[in-house]
């Protein structure tokens, strides 16, 4: 059975070189264990964060370690009671085609309520980033304006549909004119601006979005949050959920300072991460599980096979390759 | 009687040539009208922003015409049955040494209970700016680590003490050795930071706060605000009062990009003007009211004698002329 382990902190943009691969033999469960065997693997920006030698939220991933992620897997041996053969879980696991694990921290799933890899997106920790970054961050009201950027992403095509079942207008912002296209007819955004073929940000937002932004939830960072900030009304709400556009910076980056404008406006910028809501997951999932049941929310994977594949589809989410959530089916 | 109008936009720092002084006889009160003599008047730094010919939550002030700040101001004669002759009223008025008004928007104050100047700062908008600041947008709790900018100034006193009040852990910044003294021996700060003579801002609140700091209430903005950031706690809160340090930039000012730490650390930076709380002035007041009684609060004043001085007052504040609330007497 294959490892990945993080062999180098990535400088800059992550590369393959970056990881490495080890063979090794199964390992055996101990009383109280499960010996599981990976189905599917989350690959997520944040990732990166845990590869900088940085105190964080999370430990930094040591190097010549196993990196690990979200992953669903199926129980192939079970010495725990709680589980048993054929069970599906979903948790933080380590990028290993088997591993062993007491099953703390792993929820069951069930397949028969929705795919596998939804566990990993919609109705995992990407759906429940968009449901709370949108809710307790944002305070999104009915009718407002909502934009929202890395909006073909796995959280961005959540963000825009919330915003939609709440009678909001949204605008969304991608990197071709596929993903805009998509975001239009497919998920029923109001406008979505191609940021590649935009020189100027600002007067793009201004004209899809006339009114002003109320909340604009950030997954990029970077100019694009400037030109959020230059079109955000009084009470405005900015919901950080990310900054890919900056994590493979080397130095510190620059830009016009907001504190003027942040002042001004009675504007609120706000930080999270997923885990500050897990008490209340139980109440997202089921929320989300019921739009997904009743057809209001679609979900996009970008599915690549093969365990090898994990880290080049890592790496591809910096380059914007995917289309929702990406996916590594083992 | 003389009148202070608005003769250029300032650009830059304000200059008294900014102002023109005009004379002209003492105006008739009519029906339902009250005849006000200027007693005291605030100058505030929020007033520059006014100055600007920009869309902003309040009108800019207009060209050529008289400047208004919050003033207390005797009642000299009355045809409103609501006041009479002798009552001190406070409010927004304008840059005059005698107005016309029909008291709407206006509260009488008790010159037995405080002195009337108090009404301009401790017990006035600064006092609420302080109290409304740290409660509603800071959520300061109880025994947390407070850091404060403009520290010497109107609100940044009113905000250090309430700390104390609170048990907190209160770190000034202030831009003189005198100021840093004053705020650690006569309004018990735990200590105290001369930006004016520190290289290393990071490094000096680093040393004063070793736990890092819950709470920052930026009055000034630009680098003081960037070395809070890097001092910040998970979970911390910037509450953006004000940005004096940048008001007379003509040039759109740049600085690092926050936004990596504001996710990184689920950090909620939040702008604010105290009108936002107009509903609740009367709790804030009161609680400033009794803190003031028990002798839990002191309040410094920078009171300046003359009606012709209001300019070069206002114009002091950008030097830090002012200890306290700056207030002409009249």
């Amino acid at each position: 059975m294959k490892t990945i382990l993080l062999k180098n902190r990535p400088k800059g943009k992550p590369q393959t070189s970056d990881f490495e691969f080890t063979e090794s033999e199964k390992p055996v469960p101990q009383d109280g264990e499960v010996l599981l065997e990976t189905k599917y693997v989350s690959v997520d920006p944040y990732l990166r964060g845990r590869m900088r030698d940085e105190k964080s939220y999370i430990e930094p991933f040591k190097l010549n370690e196993p990196v690990e992620s979200a992953v669903v897997a199926e129980v192939v041996e079970s010495k725990n009671e709680k589980f048993k053969k054929g069970d599906f879980l979903t948790g933080m696991l380590q990028w290993k085609e088997f591993q062993t694990n007491t099953g703390k921290g792993l929820r069951k799933v069930d397949k028969d309520k929705a795919s596998l890899s939804a566990y990993l997106g919609v109705l995992g920790l990407t759906g429940l980033t968009a449901y709370f970054g949108l809710k307790r961050i944002g305070e999104l009201k009915d009718g407002e304006t909502l934009l929202v950027s890395g909006a073909a992403g796995a959280v961005g095509t959540v963000v825009g549909q919330i915003g939609k079942i709440m009678g909001c207008t949204v605008v969304g912002i991608a990197g071709t004119d596929e993903k805009v296209t998509m975001l239009t007819d497919e998920y029923g955004f109001d406008a979505a601006i191609n940021y590649s073929k935009t020189d100027d940000m600002t007067a793009a937002i201004k004209k899809a979005a006339p009114d002003g932004i109320d909340v604009y939830f950030d997954n990029v960072g970077s100019y694009t949050l400037d030109a959020a900030m230059n079109n955000i009304n009084r009470f405005g709400r900015v919901v950080n959920c990310g900054a890919i556009s900056l994590y493979n910076e080397t130095e510190q980056p620059t830009g016009p300072r907001l504190e003027t404008t942040i002042v001004k406006k009675s504007i609120k910028m706000q930080g999270f991460i997923v885990r500050n809501f897990e008490e209340d997951f139980q109440e997202g999932i089921q929320q989300l599980g019921s739009w997904l049941q009743e057809g209001k929310l679609k979900h996009e994977e970008t599915i690549v096979d093969g365990f090898e594949k994990i880290p080049q589809a890592f790496i591809d989410l910096f380059d914007g390759k995917n289309k929702g959530k990406m996916v590594v089916k083992v």
